[in-house]
Parts: C-alpha cells; sequence; structure tokens
C-alpha cells in the first residue's frame, strides 16, 4: 500500500526546506532541527530569514509549533512575524540549554513549551 | 538558568550515537532519524547493527518508541530483541512511504504507530 506524498523525511534533508508567510511568499528556509532526545519531539527549526522580515541573515532558532507543514504546498507555513522575531532572545552559544532562553522564547511566539 | 545535562541536539547530531541493550551492552548506532513532517515526531531512527543480534551490517529502520534515552548514559538504551529484528519487513526502498510496511513493524515492535 504505497501512501501518497509520505511525510516522512530524513532530518537531513529537512535542512533547505522553504518556509513560507501566510501570504505565501517566502520568509526563509531551515538549516537544522533540534531534537529533544528524550520526548523524541523536534523542538526547533533553526532558520535562516536571509534579510527578509527586515532582520539580517543570522541564524533563529524558532519553536518548532509555529511552523506547520503543508502537504499541498511541499513547504512549512508560519505566521511569525517581524516583531515577534525582533522581540525574540538573542540566540547565544548556550541557547539550547538555557530553560530561561527557551521559556521566553516560546512566550513571544505565544507557544507552549515542548517539555510540558 | 543554565539546565544540567541538555537534551536538545541538531538531528545532524544523533547520527553516531551509540545504542545498548538491557545488559548495557552495546547493540549498535543510530545512522539517522526519520520525522515525520506533520506531528513534528521522530518516527524512525535508521540504525547500524555491526553485525550484532545476528544480523549483517545492514540499516534498520527502527520505531523511535524502541528507543530510551538514558541521560546518564548519553545514549538510548533499546529492548528489541534478535527474534523482532528478524521478523521485522526487510527494508526497501519505499519503506518510508509503505504504510503497511510501517503497520507490520509496529506490530513486530509491539508499539503504536506514530501516525495515530
Amino acid at each position: 500500500m504505497d501512501v501518497e506524498g509520505s511525510n516522512l523525511v530524513s532530518a537531513d534533508n529537512v535542512a533547505g526546506t522553504s518556509v513560507y508567510g501566510p501570504d505565501g511568499s517566502k520568509v526563509g528556509s531551515i538549516d537544522r532541527v533540534m531534537i529533544d532526545k528524550v520526548s523524541g519531539k523536534v523542538a526547533y527549526a533553526v532558520m535562516s530569514f536571509g534579510g527578509i522580515l527586515g532582520i539580517g541573515g543570522d541564524e533563529r532558532p524558532v519553536p518548532w509549533g509555529a511552523l506547520n507543514y503543508d502537504t499541498s504546498l511541499g513547504g512549512f507555513r508560519t505566521n511569525i512575524t517581524e516583531d515577534q522575531l525582533s522581540d525574540a532572545p538573542a540566540k547565544n552559544d548556550q541557547w539550547h540549554r538555557d530553560r530561561d532562553w527557551e521559556e521566553r522564547t516560546h512566550a513571544v511566539y505565544g507557544l507552549p513549551p515542548y517539555w510540558m
């Protein structure tokens, strides 16, 4: 039994997947995903925005819940705004082991923490 | 606030993580993880067993639920048996888009499907 449009993908291949805004325009792409090893959930997409949405080409970790995979589009949609991106705490080398950073980031995007 | 032993890891870095059996001996390692893009769950670890557990060096997709991350060990533990590995349906090029293959595989390992 073949499932049309399988949604399984090697994590390596998520890198480079495009992310689109509400109006269908491309806002950025995924560099890599961060996994919570304990729960087996994807916790963050580390994204590049390429100067769109008013920020530079820096990488930004975005909570996975802010992205919705659109099977017809073959990419992700997001409703994140320029304001949220500028309000989110800056990324530092320790962000992925800094629960305070994680809490503030999820609050900015209005998402429940993945660890709850 | 620093969280001791962060469990967030870049998906790229899961590759190479060791997997241990119930007795603490290494049974294999993870080559890559497969993500269900819709749910954001890790669905499979594609593992190498390196001739241990009676099978050759072939890659085997193992449902993620068969692995438990052990923070003290810094690796995964599994209770999968040689019988399960030999009973599991063979991997083919289309396994990741073959719901029948997926159902039989989860049944062999006694795990609920990740898509339910």
